[in-house]
């Protein structure tokens, strides 16, 4: 959105609209700023989406179907279209057409790491809200997708739609996380990215290693901590099963797999009655497990390799949706998790912004690609300015589902409506801020095209991003006194935090399954010796 | 190019090929290799060429028109199609519509520097060889496009070209550097860029600054030490006569008035019997002398404004050059002359090229955007890999206006024939190597996809800039020892540099117009005094 930052009259005015909204969510204090400035404009929006959802509704005689796909650690430059492609070894011919048959985003923004982004976009809310702040690892229990939110999947169901959910999950470890337990009617699905424990896969070679081609080296028993690595399944009511444990092969070949899955879910779901929300979680460029298929790339990397089995795996999921004639009324929504993580190049993953990988709150942590596809919806060929943050996808996905109602007013949902963005194109989407937290704490706010990062004593560094879009050049203000408008956006925000508290979890480690036993003695000698 | 890269044996093979090869330029010692290697794929696309070219001169009756725009400063990632454009505040609807109707360079490099681009442009030669090392500034002189280079216009002129130059020359100080002497018929120039001078401009309140919306803060008195910026005219064989002084207004609005040269000039020579040659420098990010007309763009900077400025008047050109009728035999390449300067940020220019700016070999410093447009010769909406080096237009433009042979063949040319590339398409590049000079000195070298740089004492950082474009993460190798065909590249192309020495160029210091006279004292003591 390109409009002025409000005045602070504005910020009074529209928190006291904000109790008695329309909407019956519970967004954040910057959101009524919004919706106070272009209370006109919005309503005359949403009566245009409206009206092309029920034609839409009326000639297909049901809902649109809702897919999304979610993969990992692509940067922002991965994709041809965003100026990767094969300049990075892996040309992304299948994104690339997606892209021009629909709409690129350009600001769009993920949270910081996995489970926090898988958290914000089954939730609607910051991962800090719903107690979760980092990525769970395995062992870790307590902590997860709480039963009390009200997931994604949950809120189609109340919609009417059939539910299924296969790949990386990633947002507990435990059965009650299961996606089944949390909205999916079916779902086989891995709790975290394999690469977690691949490390102890049962008899591989690599094993006490990350090193498939080379990479980082990493101290392990044959059997790590914790040995519970695998791929589920289960239908909703049942307790889970493992299908298999991981392997590396397994493990190479899982996001093929995944995408099996899914076309097979879409041939079973495409003339059944009832519409279909199809989730489907990719490894992408998680910097270990390519492909055989896909390793002879020219840049010799794990991340091109998985980038151009990522690319088909999405092209063979368009084609499954051409082909069982549902296209035209089905949304997809692919996008990745955060950044890139240098700790592993060249495997990775890259991003053009200097600044910021996984993990952090810089632009090339958590700027990166997203495209959303629905032919005779979505107008090709655009590339929106407007900024979108994962949380969106939950009420956006709700809204077109018809369920925005069902959204529980209980609590602050931080994803805004972006239907009018996806129908209407340019500057129609709803949000010209963003929080950035990492960990918890609140590390940085963008509003407009300003960033400001937190942390030190008085003055702040602040970036104007169309200036500087890599972060190069801090200006330091005083937060206080220079950034007034910028001062009450968080202000705000804080104060409605003191209204709706962040929900609580105690995670702990449940006990492993074979004690961490590094090498009993440091010291070292050559067996080669002379005797002199 | 996408090739392997060759044996010692292709090496010496190819070198001995070279003194009898059917070309008649002497190329640097790499081109032979290459040569050698696609003898026959060469020779057949060299026939397709040929063909396509001669059918195009039999329906227009006469040789292609050849428009070649040069701007300044302009990095990497500022066009909408290199992925800036509207993110950068600056949309560039029809650089971005010229590259969609055309070629668009994804590995396209300069020099590092203003000067050196144009030298080498202007010789077909990186500026070491003629004696050019750095940007030339005002007071300099001796130093230039020295008489015995065979400037690209010469060459021109002896295929029957009618030959116009408009805008930033910025060759040499003096009229033996003036277009004019360099085989350009008529010419309206200004020998450097203007900002070079105006700190100095007669009249203007700004004297004494470098402050146009508040950029940098230099020292300088009313009058600079060279009080020579202006805007010269001659037509061949006459003594050029200055047509103004600049000053600020004159400067901001100076290259919208270079754009409206070069329109009368097409619309001049459009119906002439002559095909002509039109050499466009334009200002384009040059930190500085932003036009009214184009300041109002949300990101408030003057690079902002120039790119908007610059992408009109190239909507111009591309409109007149359809208007007249002409534009299917009618070349027009548009390129940057070299990286940002971010010595004047947010105003000088950007890239996301995180290492390298004006005046560095890094990325950021030498890749930069360029764009090739011929309707119904060159096919729309194409994005090669391969590599192109500013020489490589000297030898291209030659080859396609029929004058190869008449390239001196007493000196090594750098510039390659890319005729093939730009008819045929990717893959029919002909570099796959590039040297990076600069200030006189060898800095960087690529080879296929990887970067060495020199300056270690036994081992130079080396980068693959497929895994890492932006050359994050170098990798140190002995580049005698583990480089070995990098070696082989530089030993060869230095021991061609004994056989052909570099052209000596003795510049010195004219007398200034006005001293050069700081603040006569360095202590400074307020006049509001307390007596006490």
């Amino acid at each position: 959105m390109n409009r002025k930052t409000r005045t602070a009259l504005a910020v009074i005015a529209a928190l006291s609209l904000s109790a008695g909204s329309a909407s019956a969510i519970q967004q954040d204090a910057e959101y009524y700023v919004l919706e106070k400035q272009f209370a006109e404009a919005w309503a005359a929006d949403d009566e245009t989406v409206r009206r092309k959802l029920a034609a839409l509704e009326k000639k297909h005689g049901k809902k649109p179907n809702i897919v999304k796909i979610l993969v990992d650690d692509v940067g922002y430059s991965e994709l041809g279209v965003y100026g990767g492609g094969k300049l990075r070894g892996a040309p992304t011919p299948n994104l690339d057409k997606m892209a021009r048959q629909g709409m690129k985003l350009l600001q769009y923004y993920s949270e910081p790491a996995c489970t926090p982004t898988r958290i914000a976009l089954n939730t609607g809310r910051h991962p800090v809200r719903v107690g979760v702040n980092q990525v769970i690892f395995p062992g870790t229990r307590g902590i997860g997708l709480h039963e009390k939110e009200v997931a994604l999947a949950e809120l189609l169901s109340k919609a009417g739609y059939a539910t299924g959910m296969f790949g990386k999950w990633h947002v507990g470890f435990g059965e009650e996380y299961a996606p089944t337990e949390h909205g999916f009617d079916e779902a086989e699905w891995s709790e975290g990215n394999p690469a977690t424990w691949i490390m102890g896969a049962e008899g591989e070679e690599m094993t006490g290693h990350v090193n498939n081609r080379a990479l980082n080296w990493a101290p392990a028993r044959k059997q790590t901590y914790y040995d519970e690595g695998g791929v589920w399944r289960a239908k909703k009511g049942e307790k889970p099963e493992m299908v298999y444990r991981f392997s590396l092969a397994r493990y190479d070949s899982y996001d093929s797999e995944v995408a099996d899955r899914a076309i097979d879910y879409i041939e079973r779901k495409a003339s059944g009655e009832k519409p279909f929300f199809l989730y489907v979680g990719g490894k992408a460029n998680h910097f270990w497990g390519a492909h055989p298929d896909f390793r002879d790339t020219p840049a010799q990397t794990n991340t091109a390799a998985q980038m151009t089995e990522a690319d088909y795996s999405l092209g063979r999921i368009l084609k499954a949706l051409k082909d069982a004639g549902i296209a035209e009324n089905t949304l997809v929504v692919w996008s990745s998790d955060n950044g890139p993580m240098y700790g592993f190049h060249p495997h990775g993953g890259y991003s053009m912004f200097d600044h910021g990988e996984k993990g952090q709150t810089f632009e090339g942590g958590v700027r990166v690609p997203a495209i959303a596809w629905w032919p005779g919806m979505i107008e090709p060929d655009q590339d929106p300015l407007d900024i979108v943050q994962v949380t969106d996808w939950y009420t956006t996905f709700a809204s077109i589902a018809g369920v925005k109602k069902k959204i529980p007013n209980d609590r602050i949902v931080d994803g805004v409506d972006q239907s009018a963005l996806l129908l209407l194109g340019e500057d129609h989407g709803r949000r010209d801020y963003v929080f950035f937290y990492n960990k918890g704490k609140l590390e940085a706010v963008r509003k407009d095209w300003i960033k400001i990062r937190f942390g030190g004593m008085i003055f702040v560094p602040h970036y104007n991003l169309m200036q500087d879009p890599a972060e190069r050049f801090p200006k330091e203000v005083n937060y206080n006194t220079y950034s007034y408008g910028m001062t009450l956006v968080v202000q705000e925000h804080n104060k409605l935090i003191e209204e709706f508290p962040h929900r609580k979890q105690t995670p702990y480690q449940r006990e492993p399954d074979s004690p961490f036993d590094p090498s009993p003695r440091w010291s070292w000698e050559s067996s080669q010796k002379v005797d002199w």
